[in-house]
């Protein structure tokens, strides 16, 4: 392993961090927060030049990376960004444990939006935004944002943003990637800053709106208050939430084929429609399902589209108390949880993509047990799927129904509810946020529990290898 | 399809379950049980007769079947035999509903052991061992006892056999099919009898030897009071039948060659060592999680052992109210249920040999993202493993986990606690039978979910593609 150019990536990465705290410490200012807070903040931008200086001083003789160390690089960077960034919440008592703290940077990195406070009051309003802001960051992934603006962009990167960029079919918009990061990051912003506006139009508070805005876009769902959207109770912000959180669950590739004008393509888009068509099947049942429990037939509609949008893109802002909706509805979400939105979009799960390729394979399989000899090739977008990318998907799903199984049994070793214990682990894996239908806080977990559920977070923001390559003892071997 | 040999198997696979019926008529006399159960059954076997009578006059023009016509004969007649094997209970009206009925037979027939029975005192003595009798017929595979005794057999009857004997990997221990059939059978008798027998010895009273001796052969979990096992308060029968149903999810094909004396193939397998592995730590996991509820150590092992026993047998027999252990030792237990027996044995679930190849899949794919160049192949037994079996293993997951969540979401309908409807659909899927950790009993759920889970109990059976199978239009149509 290429120790050394690992070494000095990372310690870029560091003062990269220490740019973005420029962020809440500009919101400390501006707030008026007491001389502690802007102390811990600058303390913590001061550790990170510190090591970041040190580090990236000596450059490295080789320049060259494999692989291995790519991905290494990413699970790494996640897990430093989250360890550091959680520095000031623990200087400043405002999250008292590092666990809970890096728990916490953790899902807002991870764009999961997983909490382990149950008051959101003891947050000061600089680092609730920064707890937010790294939404905004993780949205697109913390390393293709890096590339985004870091100098020496070479093609040795692409196995960095291959390891990041969610879905099973890696596309590059243009050749060159660093303009690919480039043009995928500013649709982003642009959509961000739009969503922001609109959420401040329709009567948000400016802080909020930035709040809310940051968790949408990243599909995290860190709020403000801890009844989430319910707070504003307004049928125009539930409404502006829903339609948000679902446009961000798209492949963002397909909005650069908008601005193209290739309609075609983006209409025509195989993924596009399965995440439509099961957004539309699941709102419907549902609406039917819970249609009595509200006073009107729109209020249904409303609340479960709402649901819908903020469970399949993985976003996990609340309205409702989903512990009073019937089971059907609730098992719909769940499944909504393991199937999540879009590849290439700022969502989390296992992508709209695999589960439309899974059913594709399925579907053929059953088919071909009718006539064993029958040879069919599948198809995405008119484009044959060959079949490495087909078992590259039956195996991800093997091993991500595994590891689900495996973090519950870790998780009932701390509570004897099997709803609350398969809940945490479906919404911190698939990077959801709240514990659906349980009404709990991640609070109820052991620091041991903690850990692995903050693992479980960034392995399934990394699509899982990246994290679990750091348990083999061969990838710290010199090749 | 070859319409008219379908319908002259079925007709004489009606005429043997009429030959079959007599067994409990027997009991019937024996007990000196009312006219009206004797009617029941002689009224039942007149109809099997007639039916397979008229649809067996006409012999058909072309023998030959594909694997299409394999496939359904193979569903239809688990269908038809739970259908008419219910019907002397309707009549006695010991169980007044056909559907619940169906249900308790097909429960029977896939040796599940699920029951609609709150109270099986309801039940009169013949039919009660009709009940289990299903189980020892059902265990073995209804149609490879069907071919053991059938006297035209030819290879056709292959791919009957490939749809029924359970696991990935189909081995004929010898060369003519019918041969196999008969070996597997007779030594599968054997150890039937000789588990009766330590029964009986270890004083249980007759009739309740044969039952739990037909429940535990077959793997099915059928037995006599409500409160199973523990009704005859005894150790000594309780790691009896520990012991007996571990025997009976093992290959039998293995036991084939310990009649060889071929040890070292015995030994070896590695199959049989996975399942010893998983026993072994599944046991030590749960002694340790629950020793603190027994007033002994010996006791919580003697628990920790027959639950794990009859989980990952999917036999189902109870010894105690597992909704008081914590859920770690319950969870671990879930997981139990989907790995499931052995391939070639008489128990359900996925199969160790499919957990086995999917480890070995998954563990060379996360090994294979940090050496992209790297080629392996995987290897069984010294044996390697070649892709078709491999990409099988993946895609029967995939179907699986997705059929396991199709059933939740229906039974969700009728149930609000999702612990109950989860174990309701993986109990009946993976062939276990009681809803483990909820204490409920299926008589909870609708007609129409009781329906569904019929069919989920057969699909599990039969290895899922026989049953979905009918449901394609396609298959029924005229090549």
């Amino acid at each position: 392993m290429n120790k050394s150019m690992v070494r000095f990536l990372l310690s870029k990465l560091l003062i990269i961090e220490a740019g973005l705290m420029l962020v809440p410490l500009i919101v400390a200012f501006l707030y008026k927060e007491p001389t502690s807070v802007i102390f811990s903040i600058l303390g913590t931008i001061a550790i990170l030049l510190g090591l970041g200086g040190i580090g990236s001083f000596f450059k490295p003789k080789n320049y060259h990376i494999y692989t291995k160390e790519g991905l290494l690089i990413v699970a790494l960077c996640w897990i430093l960004w989250a360890f550091f960034g959680a520095l000031p919440f623990v200087f400043t008592g405002q999250i008292p444990s590092l666990i809970d703290a890096f728990f916490e940077m953790s899902s807002g990195f991870t764009t999961t939006g997983a909490t382990i406070l149950s008051d959101t009051a003891v947050l000061s309003p600089s680092l609730m935004f920064w707890r937010s802001f790294a939404h905004l960051i993780g949205g697109m992934g913390v390393l293709v944002f890096a590339l985004a603006i870091m100098e020496n962009s070479n093609n040795s990167h692409l196995e960095v943003m291959r390891a990041e960029v969610p879905g099973p079919v890696f596309g590059k918009v243009v050749s060159k990637l660093k303009d690919t990061a480039q043009i995928l990051y500013i649709i982003y912003l642009a959509m961000f800053a739009l969503f922001t506006l609109v959420l401040w139009l329709a009567g948000m508070p400016l802080y909020d709106s930035f709040i809310i805005g940051m968790g949408g876009a990243g599909t995290g769902g860190f709020g403000v208050y801890n009844d989430s959207i319910a707070h504003y109770n307004s049928s125009l912000i539930t409404n502006i939430v829903s339609i948000g959180t679902l446009l961000f669950g798209v492949n963002f590739n397909l909005y650069y084929f908008l601005l193209l004008r290739k309609f075609k393509a983006f209409f025509g888009d195989e993924e596009l429609r399965a995440y439509i068509g099961i957004i539309v099947v699941s709102v419907a049942l549902i609406w039917l399902n819970i249609s009595g429990l509200y006073h009107s037939e729109y209020k249904a509609f409303e609340h479960s589209l709402f649901q819908v949008a903020n469970v399949i893109t993985t976003t996990g802002y609340g309205i409702t108390d989903l512990t009073v909706w019937p089971l059907f509805s609730q098992v719909i979400l769940l499944i909504l949880m393991f199937i999540g939105g879009s590849a290439g979009s700022t969502a989390g799960g296992m992508k709209v993509m695999r589960a439309l390729i899974l059913t594709k394979i399925s579907k053929n399989q059953v088919l071909s047990s009718l006539y064993p000899n029958r040879v069919t090739t599948l198809h995405i977008n008119n484009q044959p799927l060959n079949k490495e990318i087909q078992h590259g998907v039956l195996k991800y799903f093997g091993i991500y129904v595994m590891i689900i199984f495996g973090i519950v049994l870790v998780l009932s070793l701390d509570n004897d509810n099997f709803m609350v214990v398969f809940s945490a682990a479906a919404s911190a894996f698939n990077n959801i946020g709240p514990m659906l239908g349980t009404g709990e806080c991640f609070d109820i977990f052991s620091p041991f529990s903690k850990i692995v559920l903050s693992f479980a977070m960034i392995a399934g923001r990394l699509e899982i290898y990246p994290v679990l390559l750091m348990f083999i003892p061969r990838t710290w071997s010199k090749y």
